[in-house]
């Protein structure tokens, strides 16, 4: 299994450069590391002095690296879609359309890269994972695509599958989807979802995993990077990710991220090991369930009581909260079950049923 | 006919600081200008020391202010869709979901901010926009948008319609579609193509004109946000957006741009006219075509032949260029035709038919 690590912050405060002595300090250590940039213009391969593409190259002793590129990896995958639905549908339809004709729309460069580091984390190469990603925001938004992917499948198929449209598209959608999603849209939802046994399942407990998936923030002094790194702690947590400390230049006030771990980085760091006392395992959970006593809790650190609203206008409870919309999803025990009451205290939002 | 500005560069080189800039310039000289941010944390309130939300607001006179929040705008637009839905099928089936439950999806927010742009652009309420958005590539794949979805609805209509699946489809896409997007399937692709009468073909006009949309790049001295500057106008070209020139900060070899007028930036302008050698009608077109020679020209600086691929697997030819695939979009004349010969000279690359 590999821990896959990613920096959040503004852009130009310094995550690629602390991302590369992340990785070197691993490596240097004798851990097997994938350097993974999917960024404008191959800015990591720059700063690595060498050339990069879509195959993990060598860089130094333990230490691989790459970039993603979005025209590539979108043929490999129509590649692997087309020999799927040959295998699945009586009539391919997708026979006659080519991976090479493919243009990248919003979105995609999100699902590619999320798809290709689920791969390799699967093949388990690798100890340590490192990715660079191509924004922040949009970082967050990748990591929380299973979870919202599998919401929008399970409350749509639900809409779909009563209506005649579902009928008429269930021949055809049902096998493209279980070999695709390994989903089955006829299973009982919740017995499904206990079990986790569909990609979108899995994608989403990784993410919440500290043991898998974490996150540092970096800033500098300027009040809008500081900014800017408090938002993403606090959406990160609307995606489940852990967020395990803070890696800063220059001086800022500290307990804006209390109670994270802040570390002052050197102006040009050239390995760095991340300090024992900032072990994502250390970080405050950003969910936690107590089932005897039907309470729910999210940690939902820099933003106030305004600024987090819970809806629950559908069959499912949804938290928004810094333009990111979570949809609960809750153990059999409380499932389907109307939320009592709730409220917000200590940066935590207590959910009773 | 409002103008669309943006701004495009590495983060952390000033974006945001020249956005506000030429805003008040413009407003100061009486234009009336709309600023837009679409950005993680509302940093642009921040800048303009104001709060900001999903309604236009006055900041000084003849400008107004916004902040897109992508939980917001998909609430209106969902609303829209259910009311459109209801007219035109008879078992709607989006009934029983709420735009409260709907989870932000990676591409969502370009979708949003593409749709929330033209909806402000067609009101005609502004002389200038300047849309200050996510980031820089994210705001390429943003404006490609409307050309490479109305590609994959082509492209797949055509291999939908003569499967099984397509038959049982249409029934229900068709009336949405024509809805939603004002296109017919049905009707022939040249003719309509032509017309651009839909919504898709609209916007791919507005983007290619630079009357309409434009961009400026930023950069610092910094070789890699040079770098990244450079690769950004290459990639530009390939949505058709003119890039018509470059303001940079600090010391750096203002040829690496040409032809790119590049103008020195205050480190906090105040405020910033464009200078009239940097008007958009000045700059190279990213697309030429010449029907009589059967000729098609398209400007592709930054990139060397190596790094240029034309495709021709489909029924279309495609040009691959900077993580980026684009399908040309032919006049009658030349639709349909094969490529007869192709050669890349002085940043251009010719195709001949």
């Amino acid at each position: 299994m590999s821990l896959i690590l990613t920096f959040l912050g503004k852009g130009g405060v310094g995550k690629t450069t602390t991302a590369i002595a992340t990785a070197r300090a691993y490596a240097s250590q004798g851990k097997r590391v994938l350097l993974v940039g999917q960024q404008v213009g191959n800015s990591l391969a720059q700063m690595l002095e060498t050339e990069l593409d879509c195959d993990p190259k060598q860089v130094q002793a333990n230490l691989m690296a790459v970039n993603l590129v979005s025209t590539t990896l979108i043929e490999r995958y129509w590649e692997q879609m087309r020999s799927l639905e040959n295998q699945y549908l009586r009539t391919p339809f997708f026979k006659e359309v080519y991976g090479q004709e493919l243009g990248i729309l919003p979105g995609m460069d999100a699902a590619l890269g999320l798809a290709w580091l689920r791969d390799r984390e699967a093949e388990g190469n690798y100890d340590l994972i490192i990715y660079d990603g191509m924004g922040d925001m949009y970082a967050l938004r990748m990591l929380g695509m299973p979870e919202i992917l599998s919401w929008y499948l399970r409350r749509f198929r639900d809409a779909i599958s009563v209506s005649s449209l579902g009928k008429a598209l269930s021949p055809f959608v049902e096998p493209v989807l279980r070999s695709v999603l390994h989903v089955s849209s006829t299973e009982d939802f919740n017995k499904q979802a206990g079990e986790a046994t569909d990609i979108l399942s899995q994608g989403r407990e990784a993410v919440k995993d500290a043991d898998r998936v974490a996150a540092y923030l970096v800033t500098t002094a300027d009040p809008i990077a500081v900014d800017v790194a408090k938002y993403l702690w606090g959406s990160a947590q609307q995606v489940g990710l852990t967020v395990a400390g803070v890696f800063g230049r220059g001086e800022f006030d500290a307990t804006e991220f209390a109670p994270l771990p802040v570390e002052t980085l050197a102006d040009r760091p050239g390995e760095l090991i991340i300090p024992d006392h900032m072990s994502p395992r250390l970080a405050t959970p950003s969910f936690s369930i107590d089932v005897a006593a039907k309470l729910v809790k999210l940690y939902l650190p820099t933003f106030d009581k305004k600024q987090v609203k819970l809806i629950q206008s559908g069959p499912e409870i949804t938290i928004e909260a810094g333009d990111q919309r979570h949809n609960l999803f809750l153990p059999p025990e409380l499932a389907g079950k109307q939320a009592t009451g709730a409220k917000f205290q200590d940066s935590h939002l207590l959910i009773y049923f």
